[in-house]
């Protein structure tokens, strides 16, 4: 059954969803507080020092969800709610999007960076009609960013930020800057190298170094793989790559093993910015069969950064032509979804 | 012979240092609106959007190294300087850093970043005295965030910044958080990729790869070597790395391939928060010989985060433990300097 919501009905729940990120954002700078106290300005809160890093980053995490949800709940009794926390501490571990109105929330998505006090961690929340994440909001408590999109009205930086201008997705944006010709070189290619560290021959971190080399290696390199990217970044966020990718800091984002609440508030903010996201594995012919459209619970992503015009090639065409390019350097990875 | 400056004139130096460099990043951010332009507020500026993206950093890099050297010249005449652009020019490739008063400085690290709009990218300047790194000063001109230092004073993120709380360095200070028990297990470990991407076995690009794919396997892992780190970080910026290595958010960062300018002012500020920085490449026995204090201009460097005591080890003693931990894992660079 299609589920349709008027345009002003979607506009509140962008503001509603842009406003919560920050709300959220706000619980975890707290709790960075609490472990970093006041000395020269900052002093150490002894009770909570003997805690574990560990420990508070769970229980922040899940504090922070049990907010959202909260919020959402009394705002939109009607909603459903997916959250990590909730999904994993649930009996099934099936895809449950369906086409009601449905919110995805990773209330803390780089956990590792919190736990570590590196900033590149976030707050991800998507409004879901239809299957599609229609709006995306992010926002990085340190740096006090948020990224944005509501479908049909633009992808923002900072948008209803109190002090700061806000900025169109991608930054460069009239005209769009068309993708490097002899790409993935000249390219930012994002990755990440994940939990899955098994050291055996055909598993997930093998993979996945394989096609980093790839992709990184001097053209002529790799029998004729090397790809020669012009940086390889790994941030440990895979909301925040996507974010990235939507700004066109980075070009190509590549990767397998999250789940649709680190990568639904992303998605939208990234088609919105104009860039294409598909399946991490190369079909059979990677140089000729169809680019399908991603699955959001498929745990194998592919992201292309909005791209312009050029002589003889619109933006769509350069893009399609890199997730090619991309494809032709990367393995297959086997990621699928476990067994309740 | 031994050079010698007051306090009172290293402190001045100090609050020079970290104002240029954060006039020198306001370059940096100038350089960005002319390729962004305003639309949605911003619009492009047709004439620049014709330039070359790869151009218009050079540009912006030499007149940010012009404007940062007139103005050292201007106050400290009797001072030497070495910047990233003038040594480049010059005609000798030696080390050229002696006892003498000397600034170095790179006006802008992280330049693939910059040209992509990646704001991991920063302005770095360091006093150097009697060969060593006295004064450092790092700026982020997109986070508009400063890490710094003067040897003795302590190390600080957003000093004298108009705005923002001034933070001791490392952020958990009071006491230090004590490395990870099973080190490199727990820690975050910072790497890049680098430019030499030559596929050859035994190039820096294959040597780097193994040690990257050993520090991130599982225990029991690659014949032993699996160190189970609890992520990999790779930014693109070196002296970016170093900053967050001194505020505690990076537990180990291994490169072999930079330069002084990349170094100077991160070294400072990592050793004056109470990091530890050695060379990159293991000694014939990693687990025995001595632990050298890094050389400047090695182009070799391995930096381990400021760390607390715990029960039955010192951080120092920590420290040694996660360089010999890194050392039995990683394998030596090829990295020199070239011949004039």
């Amino acid at each position: 059954m299609t589920h349709s919501l008027t345009d002003d009905e979607l506009k509140e729940i962008y503001t509603f969803a842009l406003g919560l990120s920050r709300r959220a954002g706000k619980i975890l700078l707290d709790g960075i507080e609490k472990r970093t106290g006041e000395q020269g300005g900052w002093e150490a809160d002894e009770q909570v020092e003997k805690m574990n890093a560990v420990d508070i980053v769970t229980q922040t995490d899940l504090d922070v969800e049990a907010f959202v949800k909260d919020e959402i709940v009394k705002r939109y009794p009607s909603h459903k709610f997916i959250g990590e926390e909730t999904y994993s501490a649930g009996s099934s571990k099936e895809y449950l999007i369906t086409d009601e109105p449905t919110w995805c929330v990773d209330p803390l998505d780089g956990t590792v960076n919190y736990t570590h006090l590196f900033p590149m961690f976030c707050v991800s929340i998507a409004f879901i009609l239809n299957g599609n994440p229609v709006v995306g909001a992010i926002y990085q408590p340190i740096l006090d960013t948020t990224y944005s999109a509501l479908t049909g009205s633009g992808a923002w930086q900072n948008d209803n930020h109190p002090m700061k201008p806000r900025q169109a997705l991608p930054f460069i944006n009239s005209p769009k800057a068309p993708l490097p010709a002899k790409a993935p070189k000249g390219c930012i290619f994002s990755c990440e190298w994940g939990k899955d560290r098994r050291d055996t021959e055909g598993g997930n971190m093998w993979k996945k170094v394989n096609s980093f080399v790839n992709m990184a290696a001097e053209i002529g390199g790799r029998g004729g793989k090397g790809g020669m990217v012009h940086g390889v970044r790994c941030l440990g966020s895979a909301t925040l790559d996507l974010a990235y990718v939507a700004s066109g800091a980075f070009d190509i984002w590549w990767e397998g093993g999250c789940w649709e609440w680190d990568v639904a508030a992303g998605i939208c903010i990234l088609r919105e910015a104009g860039g294409l996201i598909t399946t991490a594995n190369p079909p059979a012919n990677w140089d000729t069969d169809p680019i399908p459209n991603v699955k959001l619970g498929s745990r194998l992503y592919l992201a292309i950064r909005p791209a312009g015009d050029s002589q003889g090639e619109t933006g769509r065409q350069a893009q399609e032509r890199v997730v090619r390019e991309t494809w032709r350097r990367v393995e297959g990875l086997d990621y699928s979804r476990p067994r309740a």
